[in-house]
Order: structure tokens, then sequence, then C-alpha cells
């Protein structure tokens, strides 16, 4: 689903048989102005998306409406900032305005939340990453979000990067030999990582020839004794740790020396940016 | 864009080309069963949605997997309740299982979010409802959450009711004449409401011939005395009120005799719930 | 499905895999120029979907149309007038000949004969508005025919409106306790609505708290009646009759205070009106 | 557009987000039984549609409705027979009713109006057929009805026929021509076919070596000379006379020896037959 | 399917959730020309593909590419011509690439291939003809390349011709019976095309008043044979042959008197030619 | 666009208004029975695409096919071979039987083609892989195929592998600078490989940390000199070969120490192979 599909599906939601209120009360042919304006402290994201949708709603009723940037993606502007510009067809603007905020509030608001766990790895730290809890059919958007805030994704989805975890690992009986499936038949340009859950299994994921670890739900010292160890027996190994992580753990486990860590909180504890569309 | 359709772009976005990793370790006749359990106190919500991303999986890729509710959408559960039981084809249930507890922690999280506003209102409170303020494409689902979570629903969408918004009376120059349009251009089954900010529309919105009208940010001293005027001129005129409402203030303002309290923050301000899928 | 959905999909129906004569017969870049012409009178309707049928064909084919309306839906011609002028890419206005003739020629004939019940319902009489029996994917347009033609339009569809029918009331058990149900579930933009087939159904209907009441098959004296006792009783609600009306029955039941008056036959028992275009 | 994706899609756009009505006052398990009766003389059409319309209904929101054909497409009955009895899902029976009727009234009134046009045309007479005039998106089942009158098809649409109409003749500038290149142009399974208005346009066609020759909008006398002279001069041709025929018309020129009559008025002028569905 | 659609679904097939390789090296900004150069001696198809392809780029992702075709479909070049020039934003033109070149290689292969075999036919030889041995979805392109190679088209699926196979006279149980019915059902501007596989079937078809015949799988002796039988009964039949038909035993039969010879190899055994796209 | 999307719309091409022959010779509740058999030794492919299309007829039409695979996908089967069994409703046989041999036929042919390059490369020789060189909209099955013929895969798309082409180099200045770049924006779990067409471009990519080469177009002693250069330099470094290789030249390779040869020809050189359904 393109961003272009999304925001029609969008708009059938939103508008179906048609704006009662709008038709009703503005004359086709009267044109208007306005303001996106942040009402707090964030990142900005969602321009492409508030662009497609006034473009979305103008190839269907006809007019025009002008959406002009004032700041991009990733930006990170003071309460009261114009994001945007709107001018053009009166009925277009009032059709599209709440879809176009909806896109934009949510989508500021998990670059907002990323800013703050990226803000605690610090220069030099861990990757903050993104993982597979996504709002089903905003993935693309949601991780551009992410990246907004300055955290980096996770593979994208089931089809690009090999994650064996503990249920993969449970129903072949063997993590070893479950890596060496994983390993045999993906393509070669995707690495394995596999999911352990203790020292024990560090051992054995070390020694599968897997390419990157994802420790699971340990506690710091846990962490760290890891860390140590994997380094010791593999150098190049990719370390990534998960488990409820948040800006405040982050910050006490930034020195480990782990390269990822992982964090479905990103999207799903932010809550939405305030935005508002004003016209004049 | 039925739940079926949701439920069947959502796999193409998070398997697409296929789940590498389960693929390549797990047979294709292999079968297993497990458990899907809260892990910490929720107001369910999902189900359906769970169910149908197993059946479409099936339909895809062949296996079965059973799909057992073992708490009805609304009821409240403690941490560690089992809210499903799944069985079936082993693929299947890996290739599912994320997406499934995408909709459940997401739906759950609305709910649970919910009925925190709802006890707020208390019995003989105003109705809590949602608004437009949900996220693209699950406007089904997430209006279904706020309902399992006790709130009601404000109307669907632009199509099913009249809000004339500010906007909209300042392109028409006046309350009056814009209630009077969507009067007349709507169908005899809907009623008109409309939008005030101060004592002053108020009195112009009564006389206007509205059927409803929505209080908007006015404090709590401003929103008691609007009730008692509104009541006074005319009765059976319907009384909502909006703007930044928490279960806190809610409860402060449950006494006024307000209809409805409307609230973004039923949606957008709620993180998700926590739950997983184990297996056995 | 949109506007331009919709002609999309007529155009695979029409066209698929090529016009087979035109492509044979006509070179690609012949031009030609026409004229869509009224062979009765008639009220016009169905431009915007005539124009959006070149459109598509120009953006599957190439080549450019130019429609160019002559006469605004609604609006009442006389045998012989031109209702639109087309030129442009020869092959183009060919193969989007039948199609764009099909939309005008159904829709100017719903808005003709929608016409001849307004005419009857005169000035101050009661509404005349439409029912669900539309062709299938064709209510937005022929509801907007419906319009054209000077009537009104009833709810949409299920989703918009709440009309407690004979079916419900009967699997419920009690008119009342199905109204009761229906206010209690819909959102409060919705006014429910009920139908009855007697006087004593009437006086329940009025009493269950219910915003308007269908009178469904009654005579000429019962309908007087019925509105005498409601009026009498619950001056503010909503009246609307239904069953087998005619302009005729329109004129003799015109005076009688009735709000509405709802006809199938506005859609169903419309020919198509007579419209041609001739190139030049 | 398959039957399947026609009623989906009829579908969304009378329910869309949900049936307001039923689902406030039928409870999920109910389930009722009822008759689709004929409330007048009929040709009945449409029983899958109308079968298929429970079947998605029942695919979308579970449950289950039986529908058992109690007369086939294309049976003559009388008023007050019963066509289908239905069962099941109450909830089910109640979304579904109107969008079932809608089909099968449309569709019985094609089948029956076309029947008069066949009927008038006799054993022995001229083939009735039915053309390119049929309701966007409904041609396929616009056409079944037509059979199920006793009509036969004209092509189906531009692309499994070919047709050189006047517009062609005059964009080639010549008749002969424009059947070479159809000819040359066209698949050796299609036959080609070519309009005339008069008798010197006639000779043209029946020396061009046209398979067949639509003799359109010649009056009774000019329609019976111009079949003598073909056949004189080429027996083999095919023969069809088009242009506002009528069951009259039909009767009157039914000896000439034409091969086929077509009219548009079996779609276009046949109003909706009377069915209801009756719970019990 | 239109051109449009198919480009489209390609796309999501080939970029799904984005270019990873492209966007992580090339400015959004940059832009670049190149040229699509044959790279053997190849008739030229899929232009129309492949400008739509970068147009889609465009559509979806902003950014503008130009693509100026220097070579029309169906013409010879020589190894080394330039067939394309593109010039534009470079991420789009990275991004097309490889979908444009893959329908350009692909039908310029088919058109290509189908060159020897109309060359063996030779002027006044029996038309060659594809079959519906087409790869999936891409019938018409496909059918567009037997006719850029200077073949001609079957009927283009199962709904545009009659073709009465073995299968179908073994489930009637007659040959002469299966055509009856066939020439009942078909409308008339459908010929009836039936197969055959002996001459004691060839004269059970000539008589039976099927307008074509296809003699499936005759040697040349035999085909030679009922060529000159049928000519003797029935000069007007339409005489095609089929069953392993290459370029040199075309040659062989080119002056039986055949009017068709079929070949499923046009396509099925056409490998796709070799062109690049270099940029400068 | 999933196998049950794909066989969905085949059908639509394939059949759309219907299978004119069939319907008007099969009376609907005929059945048959009949074999799928190889007509040359083939390595089979495309039995669940078989299956899909005669299931989706199923669904379509009513009636009931059962489609029993004798010889699974990847098994090497001699001439006269049964591959499938088949039986039902006739008309379904034979409205489904042409696609479904267009997807054996075609997919047989790849995975018997590639099956020869693996033979040449032999145990212990490189992987033989496939190509972003596939047919639009085929490259799922078209990349099962290859695997079926004991191929390996590729990435699948732009989207789940890094590969750092000569355009992408170009267009950066610098390959080091271009691999860089890629590692940075590539999640972690995606390999990077670069394409070098001299031994100057390998010593860089050996530098700049690529995981992977692609020695693009070099002729035999060019290969045997850059893999003991980059095997002494980086003894992990994946390396790939490409550049019109054929079985013969993959045996005269195959002891170099290539880890991979790739090969666009599995796919774009590859004649379907020869199956037909007899009905009995």
């Amino acid at each position: 689903m393109t961003l272009l599909d999304l925001v029609a599906a969008a708009l059938d939601e939103d508008v179906g048989a048609g704006d009662v209120t709008t038709e009703a009360t503005i004359p086709a042919d009267a044109v208007g102005r306005g303001v996106v304006v942040a009402k707090q402290d964030v990142v900005v994201c969602g321009q492409d998306a508030a662009r497609a949708v006034f473009a979305e709603v103008d190839r269907r009723y006809g007019g025009t409406v002008r959406y002009v940037e004032k700041a991009a993606d990733g930006s990170a502007v003071a309460r009261g900032t114009t994001v945007a510009e709107v001018d053009g067809t009166l009925r277009n603007l009032l059709v599209g305005e709440r879809l176009a905020l909806n896109f934009l509030m949510k989508l500021s608001g998990i670059a907002s939340h990323t800013r703050r766990y990226v803000d605690a790895a610090g220069e030099g730290g861990p990757r903050v990453v993104d993982t597979r809890k996504t709002t089903p059919l905003l993935r693309d958007l949601e991780k551009a979000a992410v990246r907004a805030g300055g955290g980096h994704n996770h593979r994208h989805a089931l089809y690009d990067g090999v994650l064996v975890k503990d249920n993969h690992v449970a129903a072949v009986g063997s993590l070893t030999e479950a890596v060496r499936r994983a390993r045999s038949a993906a393509h070669h340009l995707l690495r394995v990582e596999v999911e352990v859950g203790s020292l024990a299994q560090l051992d054995e994921a070390l020694a599968s020839g897997a390419d990157a670890i994802l420790l699971d739900n340990m506690d710091d010292t846990a962490l760290a004794q890891a860390v140590r160890r994997a380094r010791a027996a593999k150098p190049s190994v990719i370390l990534e740790a998960s488990g409820n992580m948040t800006p405040e753990r982050i910050g006490a486990i930034r020195h480990l020396g782990l390269d990822l860590v992982s964090a479905g909180g990103l999207v799903h504890h932010a809550p939405w940016a305030d935005l508002s569309l004003k016209l004049r």
C-alpha cells in the first residue's frame, strides 16, 4: 500500500459519501488560507502525508489547495511555530483538515517521543531502533517517524531480515540447528540474528555462527556480562538489547558497548503531538 | 475497508514475499499450541481482528489455526489472565503472531484507557465520547475499542452527522445562517450541532434552532454558566463539552448537567496494552 | 467507490482489452469535435460523470478530450438543446461516447422523472425524498440526480440514519423497546425514526420518544387522520408517508401537513432520457 | 468485476460502517426466516446475485443465512408466488434484505420487460437483442436478465465484436475503406458489421464484404425494401434493425425477414419489478 | 488490469518498502541522463510500458523523468542502437531502471522471435497468429509484441471467440451438435471455429456449418490433403493449422493455402532480448 | 499481490465476461476427469498455482474440482508421467485448463532450465542464483521455480538487500563513500554488496568494508585472479560472479572458489516446458 493508496483509503473512511456540513454551508468557489501551528514543542513529521491528503481531495472533488511546508520532517520546533501554510479551495481545506492533522499529530508524536530515547543514548551510544510493534498499515510512516526523531530502523518486516526467536528455537529443539537452517535458506545479503535469554544460550549463539545476537529481557548486570563475554569470543558480532527500554534505562546502559537498543515504545507509547489548522 | 480487507493489507505489510525465518526453520507440517496472556491489568479488545489474522494466514498459505477467545471484548482482566488459546499449524502461528498482537495490544490499550475516563464520569454523569482524531484506516476498530471501554461514539465521520465548526461559521459569516444552511441540506434523520466558544455565541446558537451545541475550550466556570443558560432557554438542547478532557477534569465537571464530554485522548493518548503470545 | 473508481471500472467493462473497431479504423492522431444533444425535453444530470469518462480515457490511452458543459445539472432544457460540446482525440471520443451517454441518459432520466413528483408536491407541500431502492454501486449518482430534479434525499445508507422498520419491531417484540434500544446505541447526532402501519402503532410510536414516524402504506383517509393525531400529541414530530407514491397521489395528499413523502419510483421507475453525441 | 466483487462493493455502499438500527435492536444470536414474494406477475431474474449478497454478509459479519431458490431465473410466476425462502442469522437477513431485493427487482424488471418484446417477435421472427446501453458496472447481470426474458445478446462490449458506426465511416471518409480496415485488424473469429442509414449506403455495405449490416432508424417501408435488396445481393448477410423498437413495432416488422432487432429499451425502459421479503 | 495498474503492481513487487541502496547513496535532488541501448539486433517492443514505469515512479515519489523513444515498437534495429533516452531525477532513473528493462527485454524478445516466423511465412503465406499460451497478466502486452513482430492475434481470450476443442466435442458426444450449440448461444458477431484431428472429423466439421476449422497436429501430407478437401467442399471456410509450428515448418507449408498458422512458441519459446540502460 | 490475487486477476484476463464456448456446449452439471501429463522430461513446478486456479474457478462459478498432485514441485519426471489428476465439474475443468497449464508450463520450464545450471556447478561448486530480471508480477513464482530447479535466490527485490552498482558509484563519485552511505542507512540485518568491474575497483571494494562483492563481466582469467586477491585480503568476503553465465561457463569456473554465480538466464532464457491436460 503506497502512501497514495493509504491516503485515498483514509479519505474513503472519513469522507465517504460526502462532508454534509461543508457541502451545505460553504460555496464551491469559496477560497481560504490558513496555517498549521504546533501547539507544543515538537519534532515535526508527516509533511508528505499531509500534502498528499489535500492533493487527493483536489483530485476527487476538483479545486486546488496549495500546501507549503515551513518546517521539514525531523526538525524540532517550539510551540507556536508555523509548520505549514495552506491556501486554496475552502471546501477542500475543510474536508482534508482532520485527516492531514491526524497524520501530522500521530507521526510528530512518534518523532518527538523517539527523540527522547535518542538523546538518552547520546553520542557514541547504541543505535536506538524500532520493532515490528507498529500500527497495522502505517509501518512505513511510523518507521519514517522514528528516523525523523533520530532513531534507526530494525528490519522492516518478516521478509527483509532473519531473526530466530525463542519460539523458533523451541520448535526446532536446538538454537544451533535453527541458526544453521536459517543461514542456509536465507539469501547471502541477509544476516542471521538470534534471540537469547541467558548466558548459556549466548554461548551457543556465539558458536552457532549467528551474525547478530538479541539479548532479550536481561537486567543491567546480565547485559554487561553478556556484552563482555560476546566481545571476547567474537569481536565482530552485532549485539542488540531489548525489553522494556525507556530513555532512563538507555541512559544507564549506554556505555556497555551494545550496538543497538530496540524499543517498541518508540511507537506504541508515543502520544500524538498537538497541532492545529487555523483558517484566517 | 472491511476488517477482512484491513487484515489482508496488514499481512501484505508484515509478511509480503514471505517470513524468511519461519520458512527456513519450521517444517510445513509442524503443529503447536499457545496462549495469549495479559501482562498487565487490561480491558480486552481486538478479539475479532486477532481471529481474522490467523484465518487469513490459513487462507493464504494453507494449514489451520484454531483461535479460542477466553475473555470477551470489554471484559476487564487481571495481569496473568489467558485472553485466548491458539493451536494448529506452527508456521501460521508464528507468521500471524505479531500482527494479531499488534491489534490486541493497540485496541486493548484504547479500551483500558477509555475505562478511566468513563469511571471518572461515573453513573449519571455525561456520556464520554470519542472524536474524529483516530488513526487513519483504523477508525472502526478504534471506535469499537472506545465502546469496549465503556465509552460511546460521536459521529463516525463527515457523512453521518452535521457539526458546524468555527471555520464553517467564519466562512459563512454568521452562525445562524450556517445552521440554517446545514438544516436545509441535511436529511431529516441528522441532527445539527454547532460549536461555540463564548456565551454570546451560545445565545446565537440557542436561537438558531441547532439541536446540539458543542461548548469548546471553556473553563469550568464558563461551562457551568453555559449549561445553566442553555437549559433555561431550551431544555431539550443536547450539550457537549470538549477541550483537553482528562479523567481528572471529567471528575470535576461531571455534575454540571452536560450530556456528553468528548475527548480525542481516548484514542490518541492511549498507550498500547501489554499482551504476549507464548507457545508451549 | 469514488466517481473516479466507478468510471474506471465501467471503462474496464465496456472497453477491456480494447475497442477493436476504433483502433482498426481511426488513426491515433485524428481529432474531432461534436455535441451532446437532448433528443427530448429533459432535466440534465450526469455532467461530472461524463467529463470523468473522457478524462479517464485520456489517462489510459493518451490523447486529450475537452468536455465543455453547456447546461448545468438540474437545468431543464428543451429537445434539441446542446448539453455539452466535446473536441479532441477522435479515438477517445469514440471510445468514451457510449459510457458518457449511459451516465447522462440514466441520470437525466431520474432527474426528469423526479421533477414530476416535485411539481406535484408544489410550493409548501411535503419534501419529496428517495429511498434505498437504488441501483447497486450508483447510489451517490442517483441521489444526486434526485436532487437535480428538485427532490431531497432520505438517509444515504444503513450507517447514517436510524429507521426502525416492521421487521425490527417484530423481532424485538415491542415498538417501544426497539426505539429505546436504537436511541441508546445511536450517536447523539442521529434521529430515530420508526415505521408504523396503523393508528394503534402510531400512538405507541408517539409515546416512545421517536423523533420521526414513517406512515407506511396507509390510504389517504388514514393518512389524514394520522397526521392530525400526531400533530396533536407531539407537534415537533417529523412525519413521512410512503407506499406507491405517484405524482398523482402526491397531488392529492400535499395539503395534509406531512413533512416528507418518500418514493422509490423516483429511481426505479425512471426511464432513461434520450441524448446523443453527434460528431461533426 | 466479478459478481462477488460487485456484491462486496454494493455492501460497502449500503452498509459501510454498519447498520446502526439492526445492531442496536437485534441480538447477535437471534435467528429468523422469511420469504421473497412476487407482488406482481414477473419473470424472475437475479437469484445468483441475491444468494451472493447473503453469502457476503455472512463472510463479513459471521453468522449463516440459507437462501433457497423457489423459482429459477427465466421462469414466469404469478403475483403472490414465493420466489425464495431464507432463514438464518436475523441480523444478516436484515442487513442484506435491501440489496438482495434491489438486484432481484431490477433484474426481474428487465427480464419481464424483455419478455414482451420477445413475445411480439414470436416464433420464427427476428432475434430480439440488447445494446451497449446498459447500467455502468451491471452489464453482465443486465445481459443475463435479457436472456432470462427470452432475448439474446448483441456483442458484450467494444472488445468482442466489430461494429463500424456512422462516426467511424465519417472519420475514415469511406464505408468501404472502414470495413476493409476493420476486417484486416480484427482476428479471424470476429465478424464485421457496419451501420447504414440509407439504401445507397446499404449497397456500399453489401459490396464492402461486411458480414452483417445494421439498418439504423429506417421506417417500416425502407426496412422492407432494404431487406429485399440485401437478400437479393447477398443471401448470407446478417441483417439487424434498430431505432426506437417497441413491442408494437416489432410485431409490425416481424415478417420482414430480419435476423435481429436490437432495442436499448429492453434495459433502459424497464421499470423494476415489485418483490418483497417478509419475515415471519 | 490496465497498463497503469500492471506497472503499479510491478513496482510494488520490485520496490515495495523502498530501494534501500538508492535512497542511501543518491541525494533526492540529483539528476542524471542515460540511454537505453540494444545489445543485439532486435525488433523493439515495450516503449509504452517503459515510459509508464518512470511516470509511475514520478507519481509515487515525486521528481520527474523524461523518457524519449528513439525507435518505435515494431522497428528492427541493429546492435548498438539507442532505443530511448532518459533524463531527470536520478533516484527515479535508478528505481525504475530494472522494471522498465524487464518490459523492454521480454517484449522485444517476443517481437524479435515472432519476426522469424513471419519471415518464414513470407508474402502471401498464411497469417502467423499467437495462442492463449501467454504469461498470466501479460497477455495484452505479449499480443501487442506479436503484432510488433509482424504477426497477428488469435482471439484474445475465452470471451471474444468461439473455439470448439476436442474436449468440448468429447463431452457433447458429437461435433455437429457441439457446433450447433455454440452457434446458437454465441452472439451474431462471433464466428464459430472447431478443432479437428482427422479427415473424418474434417468432413463432419465442414458439414456442421462451422465458419473456421483448426487442423490440429496433422503432418504435412495430411495438412495438404485437408486443405484441398476443405476448399473443395466449402471455399469460404477459414483454415488454421497448429501443432509445434516452427519457422522451418512454416516455410515448408506456406504454399498449402492455409489462412492461418498458430504457434504458442511465438511467446513461450521467445528468449528475452538484451538491452541495457547506461547512465552517463 | 498474493498467489490468490494473481490467480484471480489472471482469470479476469482469460475468462472475463465468460467462456462462450464452454457455456454454450457443456451442461452446468456435467462432470469429468483427466490428467496433467508431462510431454517431455521435466522438473515440475507450479502445483500450488494450478490448484489455486481451479479453486478460484469454483469460488466464482460454483461447482467443485479436485486437483491431486502426483509429482511434487522440484521432482524430475520423465516424459509421459502423470503430474496431476483432476476431476469434478466439467465446465470448471475446461475454464481453468489453459491458465493452470500456463502456470505449470512456464514454471516447470524455469525449474528444468535451472537444473542444467545447477548440475554444471556440481557438488561443492558455487551457488547458482537468480537476478531481478524476472517477469513483472511473477517474481515470487519464478524465484520458487529457481529453487525447485535446485538454484538459490539472490535478494528478492530492492527492499531486502543492498547492492551498490556501477551507476550508484558513478553518481556518488566514490565506491568507498557509496559503501559507507549504504552501510550507515541500511538496517543491521542487511549486508552490503558492491559491484566491481576491475581489479582496481576490487581493491577499493575490499578496503571499503563491503560484506560481498559482485565481480561483473570479467573473463575467466580475471575472475580467477580476482578470487585469489580477494581471499588473500579478506577471507570472509562473499564473492559473486555474473555476466552471461551459461551452464558451460559455470562448468569452467566452478573450481575458482566463488561463493555464487548469478544468471538472469535461469528465468529469461527458459522455454516453457510442455505439459497437457487430457480429459477422459
